[in-house]
C-alpha cells in the first residue's frame, strides 16, 4: 500500500489515505493525539484504508515533508488537522497551497462569515482592531480550486481536489480541537473534492463482537484453526483487549465472497468455542445492555475496594436515576456495620473480605434502599494488606435480588491496584447483566 | 529540526528524535498509540527533542519507508515500537537490520533467555515443539553490532548503533505492549549505544505550575504581556488544560541564561497576576497533595450527581484506608433522607439541589461515618432535569468539619453530563485541600 507504484488511479483498488496532526505540544508526549484515531476510524468506516498517521511539530518544514512523504507513498487522500488557526505560528494552509502548487485566493464571503465569528471572540482574546482584521483576512484565504468548509471554532476548513504529477492526492485540511474536526466532518464529506474521491468506495461490512472472560490467547488460538480450512486473508481482523472486554471487529468488502466466507467460518467458530462468553453482536457495551436490563427495576450497591467506582458508572448514562437508587463506601469496618448492618461478629469469623461479608453488604443494600438488585464488592485491591489465603486481588461478590436469588464469586484478579479496581467494577456489571438474563 | 541540513554531526545542537509506532490496529482507529507520547515525553526529559511520531501498519515496506523517512530528516535517535513477537508478522528488527546494513545473527545468551521465557508460555499459546523452537530462534537474532536487551515479555529489544552515510540514526527497537515498553526503558538507556547518544545530552530544567480556576485564555494573555518586555523565544512553554487543570509547563536548556530570564519573568508574571489559582509548582496532582494533607484525619463524602466518583477518586492511592471511611451515594431522595438524614421539609422547601441540602447531606457524612471532613455534592449533571432556576450544570457543594467550619460553593458548570461529573470530583477536591490547609 505505502509504496504501490501503480498509484492511486489503478481500476479496482480502494483508495487508501494518510493523516497528519500537527502541534509541538503533540510531540513533547504530554498530549494525546485524539483526531489521527477518529479520522482514521471514521475514513475506514467508508472504506478507505489509513495506511500512516503523522504526528509532525508546527514549522513550515515538518508539515511540508510530512505531506511529501504522503504523497510519495501513493496515498489518495491526505487529511492534516491542526495549525489552522489565527496566529502567526499556524500556517498548514500556507503550506497545503504551496505543495499542491495552488496559490491562496481570498475567499470574501468567508471572510465575513470569520469576521462574524472573530468578532465574537475579540474580547476574549484581547486583540486590537488591526490584528484581529489581520486574522480575519489571514483565515479566508483559500488555495486555488479549494473549497472552503464552514468554520466550527474560528477557523475554517479546506478541501482541495487531487492534483497531477507533483502532488497527487486530495488534500482535507481540518483544525486542531477535536470538537471542531467532528463538527465539520459531514461537511467536509459533503464537499465537491471529497464526494469525488468517496465515489470510488464503498463502506466496509462490519461485525464486532465482545466477549467477557476469555483471554485474547484463546482468540487467537481459534483464529489458528479457523485459518486451517478457511482462507482468512480477505477478512481483516481485529483483536483487541479493551475495559477487560475482548473486542473482535470482522470488517470485509461487501462485495467480497471469499471475505464473506472467512466472516461465516469465524463467527462460527467463535460463537461454538466461545458461545458463552460473547455478550454482544452489535458492539453494545456492558454498560448499554445493562442500561436496558435494568429499565423497570431498581438497583443499589455496596462498596468496599472499588470504592464508588461502579456507582459512579451506573450513573454516567443520562436517565441512571430511574433505576440507580444509591450505594454505600464502606471503606472501614465500621461503614461495614453502621450502615450495611454487617454483623460485627461476622467480619470477626470470616473478615471484611469474603463471601459472607459480601453476601452480608449485599442483603444490607437490599434492605436500606429497598431495590430489586443490590451488589457487593469487597476485595484487597493491593498493593498491601494481601496474605497467603487472601492474596492481593482477592475479590468477593455478591449479587442478590429481592426475590431471594444470588450470583457469588470470588476470583483473584490480576494486574495492580487500579486494574484490580477496574477489572472488578466490570465484572460486578456482568454478573448483575447475568442475573437480569435468568431471572 | 526536520531538514536540518548539517545533519546530526553540527558541535552544539541537541539530538533529535523520531519514533515510529507499528501495528495496523493503530491505524484502524481503535487502539490509541500509548507508547509514542510516552516515549516523547521521556526523550523530553533527557534533553532530546522529538521531531516526528509516525504510526504505520505491519507490512515491512511500511515500517521501511517510515525509517529511511526520519534518517532523510536527520534525526540522531529512531525509536520503534511493536513488531517484535514471535510470529511471521513481526517483522521490525528484521527490517531494522536490513535498513541499517547490519545482517542478522543468533545471539546464543538471547536464545536461551527467550526460550525459558516461551516454554513458560508455551501451554497458553498451544504450539508445537517445531514452532516454539522456530520463535525462540526469530526473536533471539540480533542485527549485527547491536546489543540485546533482556525481555519483559517474551521479545527481546535492540539497540544499534549508529550508522555511516546510508542510515545515520541510532535506533532503539522496543516491544509494543506498553508494559513491556516502561519495564524495558531503564535497561535501553544503559545500553551502550545509547549512552553515546546521551553523552552529548543534557536534562533540560522544568518547571512545573498548576493551576485551578483560570481559564486558558487567561494564560495567553499574561504570556502576551511577558513576551512585550521579554525575549520567551529561548523558552519552550506548553500549556494544556488537562482533568480541568491549567497546566503550565516551562523547559529550558540549563546553561542558557536568556532562557533562564524569559523563564524567571514568566514565574513571576504567573504569580503576579493568578497566585491563588496556583496550587502546585512541583507537577503534583491535586490527588497527590490531598492525600499528605488528609493525613492523621479522616474524610467521608455524600454524592448525589457524581454518583461515587468522589468517593472512587479519594480511594484510587494505595493507603487511600488510612483517611478514607467511606462515603455514601444518595442518588435518589429517599436515600438521602434514610441514609443522611436529610429532611424531607427540607427537600420539600429547596430542592435536592440547592446549598441547604448539600449543607445537611455533608452534615449527615460527618456525624454517620465520625470523621474529620466530609464533602456533599448535589446538583443537575444534565442533559435533562435543568430549569430557570438550577439550569443543567447547577452543582451544590459543601465541604464541613468536625470542629465546625464550612466552605459552600454553588456554580453553574460548563460542560455535558460527563463534564460536569469529573469538574465537580476535581472542584470538591479543591475545596477539601482549602478547607484543610485554612484550618
Amino acid at each position: 500500500m505505502a509504496l504501490d507504484p501503480a498509484g492511486p488511479d489503478r481500476a479496482g483498488r480502494a483508495p487508501t489515505a494518510g493523516i497528519v496532526a500537527t502541534g509541538s505540544e503533540l510531540l513533547a508526549g504530554r498530549v494525546h493525539d485524539a483526531n489521527g484515531p477518529w479520522i482514521a476510524e471514521r475514513l475506514g468506516e467508508l472504506g478507505i484504508d489509513v495506511a500512516h498517521i503523522l504526528l509532525v511539530g508546527d514549522r513550515p518544514d515538518e508539515m511540508e515533508s510530512a505531506l511529501r512523504y504522503l504523497a510519495g507513498s501513493g496515498v489518495d487522500l491526505v487529511v492534516t488537522s491542526g495549525g489552522l488557526g489565527p496566529t502567526a505560528d499556524d500556517l498548514t494552509a500556507a503550506v497545503v497551497a504551496d505543495v499542491t502548487g495552488r496559490p491562496l485566493e481570498l475567499d470574501e464571503h468567508m471572510e465575513k462569515v470569520v469576521g462574524d465569528i472573530i468578532a465574537r471572540f475579540a474580547d476574549r482574546l484581547r486583540w486590537d482592531a488591526a490584528a484581529l482584521a489581520e486574522a480575519n483576512r489571514k483565515q479566508a484565504m483559500v488555495p486555488h480550486g479549494a473549497t472552503a468548509i464552514r468554520p466550527v471554532g474560528t477557523a475554517p476548513g479546506l478541501a482541495v481536489p487531487r492534483g497531477s504529477d507533483g502532488f497527487a492526492p486530495t488534500v482535507l485540511v481540518l483544525p486542531g480541537p477535536p470538537r471542531e474536526v467532528r463538527g465539520m466532518w459531514d461537511d467536509a464529506l459533503a464537499s465537491e473534492p471529497l464526494r469525488a474521491l468517496l465515489e470510488r468506495t464503498a463502506p466496509f461490512d462490519e461485525t464486532h463482537l465482545r466477549l467477557f472472560g476469555v483471554p485474547e490467547s484463546e482468540i487467537a488460538a481459534t483464529l489458528r484453526a479457523v485459518g486451517e480450512h478457511t482462507d482468512l486473508a480477505p477478512l481483516e481482523i481485529t483483536t483487541c483487549l479493551r475495559d477487560f472486554t475482548l473486542e473482535v471487529d470482522l470488517r470485509r468488502r461487501p462485495d467480497d465472497g471469499a471475505a464473506r466466507a472467512a466472516h461465516d467460518a469465524v463467527v462460527a467458530e467463535i460463537e461454538g468455542r466461545h458461545g458463552r462468553a460473547v455478550f454482544s453482536r452489535t458492539g453494545q457495551t456492558i454498560d448499554e445492555i445493562l442500561f436496558g436490563l435494568l429499565e423497570g427495576r431498581t438497583i443499589a450497591t455496596a462498596e468496599s475496594c472499588t470504592g464508588g467506582l461502579l456507582a459512579g458508572r451506573l450513573t454516567a448514562p443520562a436517565g441512571a436515576s430511574a433505576h440507580v437508587q444509591g450505594g454505600i463506601v464502606s471503606y472501614s469496618n465500621e461503614a461495614k456495620e453502621h450502615l450495611l448492618g454487617v454483623p460485627d461478629e461476622l467480619i470477626a469469623a470470616h473478615g471484611a473480605v469474603s463471601p459472607e461479608a459480601a453476601h452480608a453488604m449485599a442483603g444490607g443494600a437490599l434492605e436500606r434502599f429497598g431495590v430489586d438488585v443490590a451488589v457487593a464488592i469487597s476485595g484487597v485491591a493491593g498493593p498491601g494488606g494481601g496474605t497467603a489465603e487472601k492474596p492481593v486481588g482477592y475479590v468477593c461478590f455478591s449479587v442478590r435480588t429481592a426475590d431471594g436469588r444470588e450470583i457469588a464469586r470470588d476470583p483473584v484478579l490480576p494486574g495492580d491496584r487500579g486494574d484490580v479496581r477496574e477489572r472488578s467494577v466490570v465484572l460486578a456489571m456482568h454478573l448483575v447483566r447475568r442475573i437480569l438474563t435468568e431471572g
